[in-house]
C-alpha cells in the first residue's frame, strides 16, 4: 500500500481536494478499498457485510486500536473507543461522563469549534454546574490563542477543554505545555489535526477527534480515554453515552460503523508504513511553510490574519486583498482541478485544508495557481 | 444496476453470506461503489471525500430521500431524517423527544430487541414518567405475538412502542392494524425488515431501522417520523438527539455518514430497478415459503417455534432435535460457502437471516445443503 510515483500519479490525474472535511484520503487506502470491495480477506464477502462480532472484524478491531496506540504512542492507562455521532456527540457527552452536579468545567474559546463545544456543554449540563468561558480570543476574531496570563482557570474545576487546532478560523495550538493549568484533565477535540503530527497523550485526559479529516470516512469519531475518567458517568444517560458502557463493551454495545472502522484502519497502516507521524509531520511542516510563505510574499494580495506561531498546519485560511476577486479564484481553481477552496460561510474567504492525504504536488499546483492568478488580477 | 445473470453468477462465485447484521448487500451494488470508489459522479475524489455540504452531495441526499419515500409511499406530512448511533440510540431518543413529565408510554415486548428498548427508556426517561410493557410473550419465549386482548394500552400513554420484526427471535407483525390502539402514536423499530415489503407509513407517528440489514452499511440510522411529533423533546438533550434540531438541519447538524448514505442511496435505486416494494415482497415471501417448508418437511430433524402467521420473512431460527449436532451444521455449511448461520448467543441453534439481497439461488442452496446433512446425520 505505498504511495508509489504510480499511485501518485493517478493522484495527479485525478484532483487535488481542499476540502476540510469529508476529505482527501490516501489514493493507496482508496485503491485497496476498491479492490477488496467484493471479497475483503478472503471472506467472500465485502467489508460491510460481515458481522462486527464475527473472528474477521474482531481481529480487524483489535489492530486497529493496536496500530493507532502504536502512531500515538498511547500509554497503557489510556482506552481507544470507536464511537459515532462526530465531535457533536463529544459536545454533549463530556459535560455527562465528566461533570458531577456541584462542579464547573472550564472552556477555552479560540475559534467556531470551541465556541460550539462550551454551547453544548452549556445546553446538556444543567443548572447544577458551571461551564465557565475561561479565555476567549473573539474580540480579535481568533486570530492568536490567549496567554497563559490572559488564561482564567479554575482550580477546582472538573476539567479544562480546548480545540487544539480551530478548522474554520487557521489556529493550531503547539505549546500546550506551559498554557493550561496542571492538575485539572485536559480535554482535547482534536478533529482537524490528530494524526498529523507526534502528541504527548499522556498530558491529556481526553482526546477526540472526528475522522472525517484525517483518519477516514465520516461517521466514526475516536476517544482516547483515561482510566480514571471512565465510570463517572451522571446516572440515567443514554447507555451509548456512557464512556464506561462502551469501554466494557469494547465500543461493541450495538453495531459499531465497521466500514469507517475498517477505512481507518488501513489509513493508521498507510501511515505507519510512511514512518508513522514523525516523518507525516516533516511533511506537513513543509506543506504548510511552503503555503503560508507563498501568502506572505504576495505583497498583500493575498493575506493570512492568524499569529504565525500558531498558524494550523492542517487548514490555511486567506483572503484576497480585492475580496470581489475571491469568487473568481474558487471558481477558476476548481477548473483547474483544485477543488474546495472555498472558505467556511462564516468567515468568508479562502480556506484550503492540506491533511496527511494532501501530497506535496497539491500544495505546489495550488501555490503555482496562486501566482498565475495573481499576475492575471494583481 | 440491473443484477444480471452475470452479477448473480459473480454473487454464487463468492458465498452466501446468512449474517443477520451487518448483512450481505446487493452485488450490483457493491460493483458500483467499487467502480466509482476513486472518481465519483465526475467529481475526480470518492465519494467520501467530498463535503456534505457540496452540489454534489447535496443532490444525492435529496435523492435518496426521495427514493426511500417513493419506495415506502411515505407521505408529505413525514420527515426522513439521515442519523447515526444505530437503534440503539434511538431506544433513547424517542422517550427524551415524545414523553413529557407526567406522562406514560407503553412498550409491547416481543423478542431481545423490543425488551432492550423498553430497558433503555427505563434508563433515560427520568422518574417523573411511566414506562409501561403492555404486553410480552417472555413466558413463552417470544414464539408469538399478544393477541389483542391480551394487550394492556393505556389509552392516555404518549405512544405505543413495538418492534415489527424481532430479528434474534425470528417473529414479524404482519397485522398491525387489528392489533394496537388507534389514537396513540405508534413508534416502531423495523430495523431488520423496513424495505423488505410494502407498510402503511401512515399508521405510525414514528418508524425507526438502523440500516445494516436491508438498508446498507452500519452506522446509519434512518428515522421516518410524522411533522407533528417533532419539536417536542425535552429541554437540555443533546442537539444530536432533538428532532427538531436534525429536521431543521436537514440531518446535517454536523456531518453526517456520508458513504452509508451514498451506499443506502444505491439500494434505494436497485430496489426501484427491481420494481419497488411489491417486486421483493413475492421473492421474500417465495424465500421464506420454501425455508421453513424445508424445515417443517424434515420430519422434526430441523424445528422452528414460532407460531406460522408471524414467522419472520427475514429471520429464520432453527434447531436440530440433536443439538449436539449443530457446530457441525454450522462449521460444514461454512465450508459449503454459506456463512454465519450460528444463532444469536442468547438463543443458541442455527439462524438464516435472508434479507433482500439475499437471491432465490441462496435459499436453494442452504435447503439443498440441510437435506444433504440430514441424509448424514439424520
Amino acid at each position: 500500500m505505498n504511495d508509489t510515483a504510480t499511485t501518485m500519479t493517478s493522484r495527479r490525474d485525478r484532483v487535488f481536494n481542499f476540502s476540510p472535511g469529508p476529505a482527501m484520503l490516501p489514493t493507496a487506502v482508496l485503491e485497496r478499498i476498491r479492490d477488496e470491495l467484493l471479497d475483503w480477506n478472503g471472506t467472500g464477502c465485502g467489508v460491510m457485510e460481515v458481522s462486527h462480532r464475527g473472528k474477521e472484524f474482531t481481529a480487524l478491531i483489535d489492530r486497529a486500536r493496536a496500530d493507532l496506540a502504536a502512531l500515538l504512542g498511547i500509554p497503557e492507562n489510556y482506552r481507544i473507543l470507536f464511537l459515532q455521532g462526530g465531535a457533536t456527540q463529544q459536545f454533549a457527552q463530556i459535560p455527562l461522563n465528566l461533570l458531577p452536579a456541584g462542579n464547573c468545567a472550564d472552556y477555552l474559546v479560540t475559534g467556531a469549534w470551541s465556541q460550539k463545544a462550551l454551547n453544548e456543554a452549556r445546553r446538556v449540563a444543567g443548572n447544577e454546574v458551571v461551564i465557565r468561558c475561561a479565555g476567549s480570543t473573539a474580540s480579535e476574531n481568533f486570530t492568536r490563542i490567549p496567554r497563559r496570563d490572559e488564561i482564567d482557570a479554575a482550580p477546582e474545576a472538573a476539567y479544562f477543554h480546548l480545540c487544539t487546532n480551530e478548522t474554520i478560523h487557521g489556529v493550531e495550538v503547539f505549546d500546550e505545555d506551559d498554557l493550561f493549568p496542571s492538575g485539572t484533565p485536559l480535554i482535547a477535540d482534536m478533529s482537524s489535526h490528530l494524526l498529523s503530527r507526534p502528541i504527548e497523550v499522556s498530558r491529556y485526559g481526553l482526546i477526540y477527534a472526528g475522522a472525517q479529516k484525517n483518519i477516514g470516512p465520516a461517521g466514526l469519531c475516536i476517544v482516547i480515554v483515561r482510566d480514571d475518567l471512565i465510570g463517572r458517568a451522571r446516572p440515567g444517560i443514554p447507555a451509548l453515552f456512557d464512556y464506561a458502557v462502551q469501554a466494557e463493551n469494547d465500543s461493541m454495545l450495538n453495531t459499531p460503523p465497521t466500514f469507517a472502522i475498517y477505512a481507518a484502519s488501513l489509513v493508521f497502516q498507510w501511515l505507519l508504513e510512511q514512518g508513522g507521524l514523525p516523518a507525516i509531520e516533516e511533511i506537513n511542516r513543509e506543506k504548510a511553510r511552503r503555503l503560508y510563505a507563498a501568502i506572505d510574499d504576495s505583497g498583500g494580495f493575498y493575506h493570512n490574519p492568524v499569529a504565525p506561531e500558531v498558524r494550523s498546519r492542517m487548514n490555511v485560511p486567506f483572503t484576497l486583498a480585492d475580496t470581489a476577486l475571491e469568487p473568481s479564484f474558487i471558481g477558476t481553481a476548481r477548473e483547474s482541478g483544485l477543488l474546495a477552496l472555498k472558505g467556511h460561510k462564516s468567515v468568508g474567504g479562502i480556506r484550503a485544508s492540506i491533511y496527511n492525504a494532501m501530497p506535496l504536488e497539491g500544495i505546489d499546483a495550488l501555490i503555482d495557481f496562486m501566482r498565475d492568478f495573481q499576475k492575471r488580477f494583481g
